[in-house]
């Protein structure tokens, strides 16, 4: 498993209760992908949304955001982390 | 204190030695700005580099990462986390 981060754009006004919501959407699906999303943090004024996951594969980290019905704009594999 | 992450840009090719000496000098220097840095993950293929911190202002941030010589290419406050 590889750490990835990935990146949403446009997501200006984002409140908690929506990051929250979008997060547990994930959560409830990412099982079947083998993905584990552990963290996620927003910026409502630029509009940018962080997710931090393990998973198979960056394609993985994608179908369940597309699933959801928020893909990522960016997904990056983080293989060093400190 | 507010929580920032800030992305560093054209790092194609970093190591997880360098990853962790510029972690290490940002450490060593962040007392005097009120910054505490948290986490980092970086993708040595796109050279991306994501560093999580609170932090009193996003100029703070800043301040400490051009003080050990590798200033952001963004700071984005993240008040919302998960």
């Amino acid at each position: 498993m590889t750490m990835f981060m990935d990146v949403h754009h446009g997501m200006a006004g984002i409140t908690a209760e929506q990051l929250k919501a979008a997060h547990e959407a994930d959560l409830a699906v990412q099982d079947r992908e083998g993905v584990e999303f552990r963290q996620a943090w927003a910026d409502p004024e630029s509009g940018t949304v962080y997710c931090l996951s393990s998973a198979p594969s960056k394609e993985a980290v994608q179908r369940v955001h597309e699933r959801t019905g928020h893909p990522a704009d960016e997904v990056h594999p983080v293989p060093l982390q400190i």
